[in-house]
């Protein structure tokens, strides 16, 4: 029986207590095909989903992780730490489970390179089996795969806001500044997530070495960019949503019209990408699957500048793995993530 | 030696790693009569003030607690939990010391009360020689002070907003709807305080049983008005401030002038009170010592509506507490802490 | 030809530039059973309703009002400002078409009520044929009815909140203390609406004559409490969301259980009224037709507080609106305005 | 007699309603040595000070201009936006007062760089009087100054930034990402300053060409950097505050120690840049004069990380000017503008 078969394949949620797998729950309950098999949780084990995040109205209890119970499923979605995601991974894969990490610990196809930026990678055999989840760039192997790699958020954003000019081998240069909301903090609470710390402030982090960069780089050197990239992260007062800003110096002069034409060509068939003339700001994606994408030249500088904004829980984590889960499964892609 | 013949008045501050503690620790070092002495906490130990908060620019490090060596200043002012303040200031108070306690510890003159909203009062014998902080009410009693309870922040707001209304005896019924910005939940990391719970949210919280209700119906029924009260309280997405609208049910009919004819008296010579006609917000009162009021008459119902704004932690906490030191040290009551 | 047999029946939006009559045009675009023929505005004429407001991705140009182009509908939502809206009103009822408004002309059923607390009416001939547009209350009325006077966003949230115990009886008195969110200001850009205005503050506004308070008091009385209310608004620094504190004294002895058990009779069946034990905060219904209940007992003063929390341009506006129009077309409730 | 010999020199502040304006006759006003002698405004004309900005607490009443009773004056601040501003500084200068102006009007040196990037200028023979008013590297001819050019607050942030490196003769390139809170567009409101448009948002504005470009490229020719540079700006929901990251391309190879040492040696003695190895936060430098900055070197890159912090209504507008006036009247520089 192949999976397509399967009229209502059961997936379950590991790690639904964090924001984006509480996300995941959520799309997947209402999701019109998939029916959601169980939730699972680290801490708030007993309390209702329902309890920990009113707004999404799940109503199933949080259980500890068992997987004598909870892995008889067709698909996994597992939204653990990175380095923690791993090893769960390859139970459930050993159990014939089909999987969306959202963690780090499979996007990178080099051990060496998890290991410099994250720690000794926990289960590098299955690197080799890993689909990195960009739908748009890897559609074909996402439908086939049996473990998907959901990307980052930043690394959503970057590669799809510098892909066609990737592609078309221009990049010489990439100064890549982005802005995000709180959530992508995750839910711990600290010192740095307090309302009061945040509020009315704005500040770098995790620089100069955020562990997206690697993701990035990666990526864009599949596409024909080779170089390393300035890839810096500013904490910004709201809870959703992230902004990137991309200077990239071409390797030969390209102007407003013809860096525009790379982007509408390369997206014209895109239902998740928008490019737009007019700049893009948050909370025009907000709570949608969408990536928003704006291409300008400065002819004082020969520079192109390039916007991308998308909901970091959203397009940047859950919506694109149901995306993932869509194509994985067979059903239309965006059956139970498309705008209301 | 008098205390008024030092000419400047050593100052500790113990528990200064929190919101509250911090502030009067900048108050106190800006000050022009008094010195910092020490500052000392219970987490962050060894690190500097200006390192948890960069904006107070007070280059002091955290020490931990150790009165041999701390204790020997004026005054302290103590901004320990509800508690565990009690036995510092018994412990200061035993070698002289003058205190000023943020706790609750010595508001509450009937350790019955306090028993029954917190707990068995930890040092009873000392609650006689405290003197409630509100200036406004007990200028006289601070000045000679050896011991000095700084009022809670709603009821400094509900006492100011009602004193006139419940001296002159027309106060038959109150409800106070109290709403307050994320400081006054103090520096613990939770998820109640996280940025992405409190952003684009208000929520009612302790309710019907919050604290600070038996501190202001202690107070008001000392100016004549018995009943117990209605009292809540709200979170609200800001950082610092606090609005209270009182809604008091008159004894007997007073119109508008009447209730702004008593208003306008009371305070009339009170530096820190400000009684005005348009409604106040929390952004006029943000960083200063002030409670902005204004009063109502709603002919329809006959009610008489008090609106009454202050920041938390000044007028709601720090800065009441250094007008507090001022009058005890006999210095002007408004030193160092009157609006730039 | 009944209204229900047409298949897809044609719904045009005047008004559209608003905040409420953009989103009614959102959801009626994405609605499974109704067509959006037509969106105006009476500024921004010519422009896509998509780039006025991107996040609602509606591509339909606003348009100049012609009602020989635009009156050939099954119904309409007038998103006009109170005043205007009547004459377009009558204009429409005039064609036969079924209109639901969503100023506040056609909510009093008293004109004399009217011209105290707005002018004038416009169109008092059309008072008696409105139904007031509130489905938990009027449901029956709302389904046959060709004009519906959408209630306001707060008299919503009063109303559902106040329902269970005014029919009870059981209301001597009530305080209603409400916050709102900006977006119930309106679009209109001013110094009171600024980012710099708001953020960080709160503050009572139109105080103590707020014009929703009639609205209020009609339904209340018509469920049996007769008194007048006491009713004050305040800004709060959030987009969307209302929060009513309802501060109750029962005619007599109502413990919570008691009072509880109103609720959960009366609203058992009620798909868009949610009661709760945990307080309410307006994310747990943001962007949803949910109002959302708790209600608590105060043994010490006897009181009964009902805290009601609602997205104001939803359940209290355009959402609401859509809910009357599926009754009125006899389509499932909540179609097109469910959750995802 | 002397400017300085002038006991209480009196400063009137033209164009006193908008948010620039109004912080500058505040601080005027708690001056120790400054007498506020007139705060004129275009609207608002006839409203207190007090009225308008509650929480700066300037009872004084705006008015209309009149020079004849308003220009006699020992200095004027002129509040006006760019192009306005020019013609009101002649008739000030014609009348022998000094004169900071905050507008653009004599910030870039070469007419013809002022009609490229806002119109032709109103009147160019003044602009060799101008100095611009950047203490930390014009100080001497400030002191001396009879029309100072307040610098932009963006400018003030990068300048600061990027001084040490472009005296050093090391900016090769340079990248600037600024980001600043709502108060820098100033008092107007619009769609694009309405709370619910910026909250929970943030959007690049003012691509590729914002007219603060041409007065940083002037600032850095004149210390060494000739190139063009890349300079954008992006709208974040908070009221005051501004971060410039900066991407520095270096001429040759600098490591992070090397750059430090730059900054730590141009500041050592700055009383208002403050350089720190913590990532700089807008909160921390909220309501002060300080300008924040924190280096950092990114070995895989090469390039050298910049960020600078400002409050954009202080040290990038206000109570820069108030350092400004304290030069040119030989007071302490920091009289009136330190930090509480």
């Amino acid at each position: 029986m192949t999976p397509e078969s399967i009229a209502q394949p059961r997936v379950a949620v590991f790690g639904a207590g964090g924001y984006a797998g509480a996300l995941c729950a959520r799309l997947i309950e209402r999701h019109p095909t998939f029916e959601l098999a169980a939730v699972t949780a680290r801490s708030d084990v007993g309390r209702s989903l329902d309890d920990v995040y009113p707004h999404h109205r799940v109503r199933r209890v949080l259980e500890e992780l068992d997987l004598d119970r909870h892995g008889d499923v067709e698909a996994a979605i597992v939204a653990y730490p990175h380095g923690a995601a791993a090893e769960l991974v390859a139970q459930l894969r050993g159990r014939g489970v089909r999987v969306i990490d959202l963690s780090a610990d499979f996007r990178l196809r080099d051990a060496r390179v998890y290991a410099e930026w994250y720690r000794d990678h926990p289960a590098p055999a299955l690197i080799e089996e890993a689909v990195y989840g960009l739908p748009e760039l890897y559609r074909e192997q996402v439908i086939g795969a049996d473990l998907v790699a959901n990307p980052g958020c930043f690394p959503t954003a970057a590669i799809l806001g510098l892909a066609p000019l990737a592609r078309a081998g221009v990049i010489a240069d990439v100064v890549i500044d982005a802005k995000t909301g709180v959530s992508g903090a995750g839910r711990g609470a600290s010192d740095k997530t307090h309302f009061v710390t945040v509020d009315e402030n704005m500040n770098p982090y995790s620089v100069p070495r955020h562990r997206h960069t690697p993701e990035i780089e990666q990526e864009l050197a599949v596409l024909g960019a080779r170089r390393p990239i300035t890839f810096t992260t500013h904490l910004i007062p709201l809870d959703q949503g992230e902004l990137l800003s991309c200077y990239v110096t071409p390797a030969e002069p390209l102007d407003e019209p013809e860096a525009r034409a790379l982007y509408a060509e390369a997206y014209a068939e895109e239902p998740f990408v928008e490019v737009v003339e007019r700049l893009p700001g948050v909370k025009d994606v907000r709570e949608t699957n969408m990536c928003r994408i704006s291409v300008h030249g400065d002819a004082r500088t020969g520079r192109v500048l390039v916007f991308a904004a998308l909901d970091n829980l959203w397009k940047g984590t859950a919506s694109q793995a149901i995306q993932n889960l869509n194509l994985m499964f067979a059903r239309p892609e965006g059956e139970g993530i498309t705008t209301r």
